[in-house]
């Protein structure tokens, strides 16, 4: 049994560990951070975790984490880089939910950001925590950058095409969609129901934060850069994110043959599941679960390959692959705690 | 380890079933029955099963299903009636989510359902599974009628008070919610995205077939025929029933002292939840988890009590009922495979 | 044609207002306020009524709306109360939205929204705007008091019983379900599509706002104080308002003739329909339009009589209430600008 | 004035053509027709039109229709096809609002649609009824092939390019999603609100029947075949329809420039609005009205332009764009009784 410590509880990303972890039996919350909460129960400001969590709020300092085994950080980006060094420092793992160290470039990271890098040296020590890609070095390391949302889906569409040169990478297209808790537990004009309810838009078409982490994840894989055209969208629902890729094929495959590459690849993986050809994923398939469920499509038999991916942006997208990579760092069985099947209706 | 089979897998509280049930630590769902999708794989029906469930719709017959320990129909009304007592026969346990053993009274039964009960004498033997009021009768029968999701969320808000005499059980009001996953999985106009989305109604004020179902409950608490008045709407949601409940106190009793009451009275229930003075559930804290909440109101300190219970219509409201008082009928443990935590947000 | 002005453009009730004001032909918008967009064009943020809005956001101060025929004010509350004195003194006519003027006793208004009233001897000569009741005074006032969203509901559900003495006014409940935008367009948690979307729930059970101004409507009508348990709900959708009304009946009245005096009631009422009997009203049918649709029950024939009363909270509810009182105040013909069809689906 | 006829008149486009002519004042709807509801009030099944059209459901033949002055069909494909020519034959003019007359190529209208055309002759004198690009021969043609709903907003958005030759026709890519109104008013599992609420995915990915549609629009621009995938999905709303489009850029034009072709090009269109750089069109601000909104994007100004365009997929996407054509037709003026502002929020 180890012990876990959430800074920032209060977004959606907190409330979903403490959903995940308070049944994960190797695990206790010991600690949830939060400012403006201090002093409450965390199952007074959650009631849906009465019952399950004794947790109350406090305030978070490195003193407060410092006996943790573990700290997430479920956090605004800028606030894990302030204090990741320190907790390293005294023996605690950290996993950051939030982009601080997603980016490997620090001008980059500034850039899309808006600030500077607290700490450029740890950046190149983190492991970016897509298991499917960098499992062993997910094992070793003490400080995990978690996927972004957008990233995990896209990433896990491409990858199989890309490690297999089967694809042009210069002319790539990420269409999105994304459920409006994505955006986060935040007062804002933007995502109240009556701005986003019975409505569909793009949005930051111009760019978004999670271009460059993609395109830096596909690079690697490609050992090229990548061309790739991102566009977000926000759909009128709470959760999951729905990718629909568009792939250029630059070889003679046949769908048959794309199909069982991709079935090989992910063969031995727990969260992703290839769907039979002809199949059509369905976000409502794996709402609350950590599972990615990827189609794969050739219309009229031309050449653009169209992949669906469909995660829980909240779960593999955010803190169902916190858990993985926690279970991973741990030890534990790589599942342990997320054998949770989608609420479906 | 038992085997459990299913009739009627392919509605709403069958893959319900198979969502808890494949979790269950006792439990092995061997026979799920669907007469149009015989020969098909359940999770080609239900791609959230992938990876967990692994059987095969097969016919519904006597003979297919006598060899396991206990059977759940998820039919509709008129089918387990013609079924259970070959089944009882066999030995084998049988679990009702559908009306026919819920009312006691076979002429009130043929009245509300349009149908000769085809055996009536079954009726008698039958326990009406509210575990919060029937616990010992449930352990020992063979023959459980799962309450319907309307009478779950009303019996439990009312209970306590007629219990206690507390209330004029002759003018009581019951405001009741459901989203449209109650209404089941089939080929309808009325519960179209397109009717329902974005809108919200009142139906079958004139007369709902729960009314006879949650006075008959009330009648045996209060040990004399109740007046009630229900009301059932329509949410433009999936999953959640909210009761918003009336009734005239008789009683000089405080608001301080009714809570205490409640939470006395369900302090051993796994499944019942008061919520602390002035909280108002939400339907969202309990979905996917086999909860109710409840909560107490005095407006103004006038003598009208508001108890407002909110359910998630398809576990404590059908198929989480369904396993909890399946636990109680073989000895397990009566929250196992009930673990979950509500999907919030 | 008249020029209006209106202060608070950037909410619901003042976009609403906006777009049936915009092909109103008897009207002009000349002056739209906003302290925050002061200077951009209005509809570079409402892109719904490009081409056919020209106004700019300006500031709101008296000199600046002096000139309006009309001002609307679609302002929290407490800001029309500090305007209205000055504009009217300009001659110009004043249709408050918010709730400054709706309740007769200041100490009460003092009581339900926690601020002192900044002109007090105004109240008495504002005249409440629910045509169906005022209309001829209504024609003669230059203060004009718009009702709330739920007391147009209730109170129109009511009236024809308890103008005719039918009901015990001492016993009345009303549980009504609102839509999300009647909370506004402001940056809160509470209503984030997160927060409200799938979910369902009650609020203010202890004491709401409009229970005094319904209190108030009926205990007029009633020439007695009423007796009311009010409990608002939050509705997982946009717009709409469905009130459902309970009340004893103190006479022996069959439902027809019920009926039959509703139909009486509102027979020339342009904006009350009261529907066949064994018709549920439902809320898309009058979203976007001025009606309001009514239904009767009297369930098992028993002594509680059932109204359902829905309305749109941002039309009849507000902007386009104010527009039909607008129409009165002008001598224009009371629907003029309000010949919508709701929107169905 | 004149009189039409709806044939079909129980599907979502029949009861929004009645919503747009009931307040047309050129137009008198004097027969409405559906087998089953034959002998109707058209009100009592739409309860939003009540007070507002007097029209009973009447059986669908020719010499009922044949005193009208137009016939509308918004009926299922198949069904205009058996009896246009005599309608045409007694004078009357007919707009399809099915894919019947659509498609100039008989073989590949039976290929897509399943079945033998029983007029082929018929097509070739049938117009394609986008205004936008056939508006003179709209005007004189007596039969009238309405859009489809996703090639209205594909096409919009690709049409100033392709008239330029600024893209390369054959690599273009539609990913377009719709609200659940466009799979019309039919019982059916696909659509229910469990089925569709909350959740998100593509469908008919291998092939929809709208690709060919627009295809051919699309070459008739371009003057040569082009080459589309285009990827339709499904969105948990009623109404709207969202065109992301890529296209890549084939010359060295500047985003600016390409701005101002469309603005050009569009300038004289009631219902297509070019927004300014840099927005983002959202589907509510078209909801409930006749307008196409448009917005460019050049993402990091690589050479894949990025087209958005959004449409109500029953105004512009069907029953708007067919009172739009009947106006042409009829030397109304365009905009005659489609003078409706988008119901935000």
């Amino acid at each position: 049994m180890i012990s876990a410590g959430i800074v920032g509880g209060t977004g959606y990303t907190g409330v979903e560990l403490l959903r995940i972890l308070s049944l994960h039996p190797e695990v206790e919350v010991t600690k949830v951070t939060s400012r403006s909460d201090d002093g409450k129960r965390v199952d007074a400001l959650y009631p849906s975790l009465r019952g399950l969590c004794n947790a109350v709020f406090s305030i978070p300092d490195v003193e407060n984490l410092a006996d943790c085994d573990v700290v997430f950080f479920a956090t605004p980006n800028g606030t894990a880089m302030l204090m990741a060094e320190q907790l390293l420092a005294r023996g605690v793992k950290v996993i950051d939910l939030s982009a601080d160290f997603r980016l490997k470039d620090a001008k980059e990271w500034q850039h899309w950001y808006g600030m500077e890098h607290a700490c450029p040296d740890l950046i190149q020590e983190a492991v970016y925590g897509l298991p499917e890609v960098n499992r062993e070095a997910i094992k070793k390391t003490n400080l995990l950058a978690c996927p972004g949302c957008y990233p995990t889906a896209v990433q896990l569409g491409f990858l199989p095409l890309i490690e297999n040169g089967l694809i042009d990478v210069q002319h790539l297209i990420a269409d999105v969609k994304s459920g409006v808790s994505g955006a986060g537990r935040k007062a804002e004009l933007a995502t109240l129901m009556s701005e986003t309810g019975e409505s569909f838009k793009a949005y930051a078409v111009a760019g978004h934060r999670h271009l460059p982490e993609i395109k830096q994840g596909l690079a690697l894989a490609a050992q090229q850069a990548v061309g790739l055209t991102f566009v977000p969208h926000l759909l009128p629902m709470i959760r999951g994110i729905h990718a629909t890729l568009y792939a250029p094929l630059q070889t003679e495959s046949k769908l048959a043959e794309i199909q069982n590459l991709f079935e090989v690849r992910y063969a031995q993986e727990h969260f992703v599941d290839v769907l039979p050809l002809g199949s059509h994923p369905d976000t409502r398939n794996v709402r609350g679960s950590n599972n990615c469920q990827i189609a794969l499509f050739q219309p009229q038999g031309e050449n653009t390959l169209v992949i669906l991916s469909v995660i829980d942006n909240l779960v593999k997208g955010a803190a169902g692959q916190a858990v993985q990579n926690m279970n991973l760092m741990f030890g534990f069985a790589e599942n342990e705690g997320l054998h949770t099947v989608a609420l479906y209706p």
